[in-house]
């Protein structure tokens, strides 16, 4: 599963700094490797193996196919109607979302059978890139000789505001600055944004999600984790220029395939003193609390059903970020990666000395981000510990942003905190203001549990837990501040950013109080770090990247950024556990699965699985794997042929995959999809979904679909 | 697959050495640990663990059940009338044995309707042990303390032959002496032999070895490894008043089951001394000299049919040594594992050392181990390469067998080579005069590339390189000795053994010729071993054996000796691959492999399993895991409940148990098994071989089945 890493990735941003803000190409392309922007395809790679190369038409098509959730994942359309495909697990907040103690979607699953029936979600906004501009000189000139780090990272800044705002204003699009090659490269990327979305169909978790934790992030696998929604405006269902035939053969093996979408973030290039950083305190660290956290839930679900509904997703969530972490984590403790690192760090600063030019210009960048990296960790826990994000609880999540939206949105836009500019907001108010079910009692413990890390790990004596806490217990304070709150309702929240500073400074919900006794020290730390660590990472890291594109030009590919990225490989089965990984796995082996667990959860099957057991064809592969190089942020990417076709559906990657953060090996790292043919198959015989997969297959007849 | 390890074991026995003659028992019994001897069942364990306490009735039946396959295997009987089964695997060298270039049994699988049409095997022998006598006192005693090293292996030696000879005369039974415990004990092995056995039931080598090479040693796996045969005496069925009643419904996770069959070898407490020579000498230079044998025969099978025909049973048990000894070598290379044994033996010498008395018994054994095995590494070279065994030509075998034959069986017992004492002289004669063909052009291709490798390895300056090869190429002298031998035909051989001395000496088959000429140079290889290394680590070894009783008491179990041991466990799955690998698996996990690999070898399905597909129920459980502790040799042993009832068939260990040769680490050490029920299932409702399910069963009408 991918998805949720980029979920807390982003929840986590200035906390745990998880190989965060510095971006690295990599230097060397081997194997099926890559994330590739559209403006820089493989197209030498795809020549000299595939024989393939892609036309502009081509990658147009596929570009405006490909469809960003904001919320973490990718999708794809998939009919002139505005059809979407993505993960049901991509789509499972969403589902939490319009879901009630009555009526359990995640659970049951979903189908519309008529257009009336589509059900619209809360919160959910997805983007489509339709442009992309190379704004490097712009961003790059912005910044004089003559300043200082500080100094420098506020001009970027204050330059890369002024643009989106320019560009909003100019295009009406959702415009962002997307720093490339750890700044080597600036590009303005435009989305068109559609925020009516409406669920069509989505399987049962039990069969989206088959085989739980246990199965998470391996292969052999057995999941239809697809969920399908459809985009509106104006009250209509869009109709989609560009969308992705459907060709329910899938690809065989050997079959040159690509995934479009949007990976969320990889660390391949980070300097050796960074990546320790990472291995020696920001993944023990990270592990330890959602473990906490997930504890914490599975208490609270113990208590009843109802409660074991409303936790399902965060568990879910959780226990796949502390999954996909413990592997990442296993990698960095691989002594051979580790060395590998340094080979290569050492042979790119050899060349860089070697010339005089280079070495004067680029050559202290690695002793910079050193010091910094030190600097980064004395300050770490109160960076980490001063925080409400990480207890998890939404609650505090909106008073924070309220408390500081206010304040933000008066300043000049240029000197803003991040994800406070005006290109920013539309966004930023859409899910502020989302009428999605808060549970307050759930809040209530996740939000003790945070306190009590942070009392633990800052000590009585700690400002920020002094403030907070004032000598009580934080099951206390967190009990005073969750049933004091009103924040649960999206139209007090929508009042108090409305009445600006004035109404949040006298407002007396204790949540906003709270908030506003500690924020203050949570934004002096992050002041802290940015003054003292990340300007200078920023500034040595673009050294860093401008010295790349110098030493090995730019065939070469930036970190992933979840923005739009083009991968390829084949299908192809791999060495595992002494034997051969098949290329595609049936329904058979789910079945297989089913009975070798003695039905027992995990392993158990939705009752229409074994009650219409007879109408499939058992032999229907069901997932398939490739070497395509993807990663958290890709779930719910389509598969592609060469013909553009969709093939498949990403999903996940498999164990040997998550040290593809990294570093690429393609010998093991294999990208997880649901086979195109079982999606019809199931839709066909299982779902009695016959007209959603007549639409997929292009075989509607006009108008035979109209709620 | 287990079978072949022990198989080469004992052809390369004097040549490979790979952790040979000193046999340690192991200090630390935790987890479901142990091939137990049938006189020191686990019982304490069992109590506390299980709440089981076996009588000594049920012990003494599943020992009189239990069927030792004398080319390297094991196997239980199942009806009152003489069945025996046990692994596709293990028979398959007989149905190799059977077959002709008309009709192939190996891959066209066979089933005798009636009793008339059971096929006689060849050169089977089967061993049931009817008794055990602790001969510990007798043979120790023959070494008087001003015994040099290798005067008390010789006293010893003549000891163990006068026993074995007395015992044959006494009883006519085949009459072992097992050292267990490094020599810290002695017992006398007693068994029944039976000599006409004939087969009943084959499946298709395509079932029974499903995945082939590939799946080999791992799990889940999908394999029918079964094989029937039935015992004759005097022209009729044997009754057996001891045999295992077949429990359909298997064993279910969590119970408690065992294994009763033969561990071929294990090396659990040599010395790190040994392990070293092994890890640096032995495992590199065994798996080179496999991997240029297999290529050998596979550019031979290219050439035909019925040059691939030939070949395969070979192909098929060095791939199969090649692949263990790999995994057992990558085991050596863990350096924890290696850690974990020197851990080991440093506590143990300081508890010896801590004690006076033992410290002057014992203390010297292990530093005397070293210093043997110094010089063992000195001479391996000649050791190993000076060898006709390592061709893998069974021309070579016999012609070297016969002229040793006829100067040993001079001596007086106690004083010749081991394998030719005459309590072993009846065996040895049933497999050298046996009918089984020769193919004498793969023949010549092994010689000849045994030859070339003794050259490269040795020089063209070793004298017997030089005796060898007299100048000529390796290719030409297989060629002239391969095509002028008549040894392959029986009657030959017979008549020369019983010529004795002077036929050979007198004969003028070139292959007789040659050996007459190299084998001194290999018994002097040999014979230095002996002096030098074997007995002084026969001494030491006895000496550790003891000091280990000393320290640890008796609650311990011997290293494997191709000797009749129980290993208990659980129905258990374990962490695999980031997931939980299932206990059992099932007939649909079989059709999602062959659909997953498109139907493409080694995942093929012979036609009847397609064919009668509807037939089956395919949720019927195939193949199982449980944490006995097994190793190569145990292929064919039943797996049993409390009840004594048989409810699978050992026939592999997974990836992770290749390592137990050394260490036994039960959290993901499995024994794979076929389950009692997929065995049924596929005989009545794919193989028309209902008769045979009724008389596995019970049900069996009197008389119903006479052919």
């Amino acid at each position: 599963m991918k998805k949720a890493r980029r979920h807390y990735r982003i929840l986590m941003l200035t906390t745990l700094t998880l190989g965060l803000l510095v971006w690295y190409g990599t230097s060397h392309s081997i194997a099926d490797e890559g994330m590739w922007t559209f403006d820089n395809p493989p197209l030498k790679q795809l020549k000299e193996r595939y024989n393939f190369t892609p036309t502009q038409e081509w990658l147009d098509h596929v570009r405006l196919s490909s469809v960003r959730f904001n919320d973490g994942g990718s999708g794809s359309f998939v009919s002139p109607h505005g059809l979407v495909l993505t993960n049901h697990h991509v789509g499972r907040d969403q589902l939490q979302k319009i879901s009630t103690s009555q009526k359990d979607y995640v659970k049951s699953g979903f189908y519309a059978k008529t257009r009336a029936e589509e059900l619209k979600t809360t919160d959910l906004e997805l983007n489509v890139l339709v442009s992309m501009e190379n704004i490097t000189e712009r961003v790059q000139s912005s910044v004089r000789k003559d300043m200082n780090e500080k100094q420098a990272l506020e001009a970027r800044k204050a330059e890369i505001a002024k643009i989106e705002k320019e560009s909003l204003d100019a295009t009406g699009l959702r415009s962002e600055v997307v720093p490339l090659y750890q700044g080597g490269e600036y590009w303005l990327y435009r989305y068109k944004e559609y925020t009516d979305v409406r669920l069509v169909f989505a399987p049962e978790q039990q069969i989206a999600f088959y085989g739980g934790d246990p199965d998470n992030f391996t292969y052999p696998r057995f999941d239809l984790d697809m969920a399908i929604f459809r985009v509106y405006e104006n009250g209509k269902p869009i109709e989609s220029q560009h969308y992705l035939k459907w060709n329910r053969q899938g690809a065989p093996e050997g079959d040159l395939v690509f995934v479009s979408g949007h990976p969320g973030s990889t660390d391949r290039l980070d300097t050796v003193a960074q990546i320790e950083t990472q291995r020696d305190y920001a993944y023990p660290q990270t592990l330890k609390t959602l473990k906490q956290r997930v504890e914490v839930l599975r208490r609270y679900s113990s208590q009843g059903p109802e409660q074991a509904r409303q936790a399902q997703g965060l568990i879910f969530s959780l226990e796949n970020a502390i999954k996909a972490y413990n592997g990442e984590y296993q990698g960095l403790l691989d002594k051979n990666l580790i060395a590998k690192k340094e080979k290569e760090e050492r042979e790119f600063r050899a060349l860089v000395e070697g010339k005089p030019d280079w070495k004067k210009e680029y050559g202290s960048a690695w002793q910079e981000i050193e010091t910094a990296e030190l600097k980064e960790r004395e300050m770490l826990k109160p960076l980490r510990f001063r925080s409400l994000q990480r207890s998890f609880s939404e609650l505090a999540n909106y008073a924070q942003t309220i408390v500081r939206y206010v304040v933000e949105v008066k300043k000049p836009d240029s000197e803003r905190l991040d994800g406070f500019h005006d290109a920013q907001l539309a966004s930023l108010k859409f899910l502020l203001f989302s009428n999605a079910p808060v549970y307050p009692q759930m809040e209530e413990r996740l939000l003790a549990d945070g306190l009590r890390e942070s009392l633990e790990v800052l000590g009585p004596n700690d400002p920020f837990i002094k403030a907070a806490l004032n000598d009580r217990r934080p099951a206390d304070t967190a009990h005073e501040l969750i049933t004091g709150t009103k924040l649960a309702d999206p139209a007090l929240r929508k009042s108090l950013v409305e009445g600006g500073e004035t109404a949040v400074a006298s407002s007396n919900d204790p949540l906003i109080v709270f908030v506003r006794k500690v924020d203050p020290m949570i934004r002096e730390m992050r002041k802290s770090f940015e003054d003292n660590v990340h300007s200078v990472e920023t500034d040595a890291g673009e050294k860093i990247g401008k010295a790349r594109f110098a030493v090995y030009g730019k065939a070469i590919y930036p970190d992933a950024t979840f923005t739009l990225r083009l991968a390829y490989g084949t299908v192809k089965s791999y060495s595992m556990n002494g034997t051969i990984a098949p290329p595609v796995t049936t329904f058979y082996g789910l079945f297989d699965r089913y009975y070798s667990f003695n039905q027992r959860p995990p392993f158990d099957l939705p009752a229409r699985y074994l009650e219409r057991r007879e109408r499939l064809d058992l032999s229907t592969p069901l997932n398939f794997v490739s070497d395509c190089d993807i990663i958290g942020g890709n779930s719910g990417s389509p598969v592609i042929n060469r013909k553009g076709e969709l093939v498949g559906l990403i999903f996940d990657g498999n164990i040997e995959s998550l040290v593809g953060r990294f570093v690429y090996d393609g010998t093991a790292n294999r990208a997880v999809a649901v086979h195109s043919g079982a999606m019809i198959e199931a839709l066909r015989k299982l779902y009695d979904a016959g007209a959603l997969a007549e639409e997929l297959e292009g075989k509607m007849t006009k108008n035979a679909k109209v709620g």
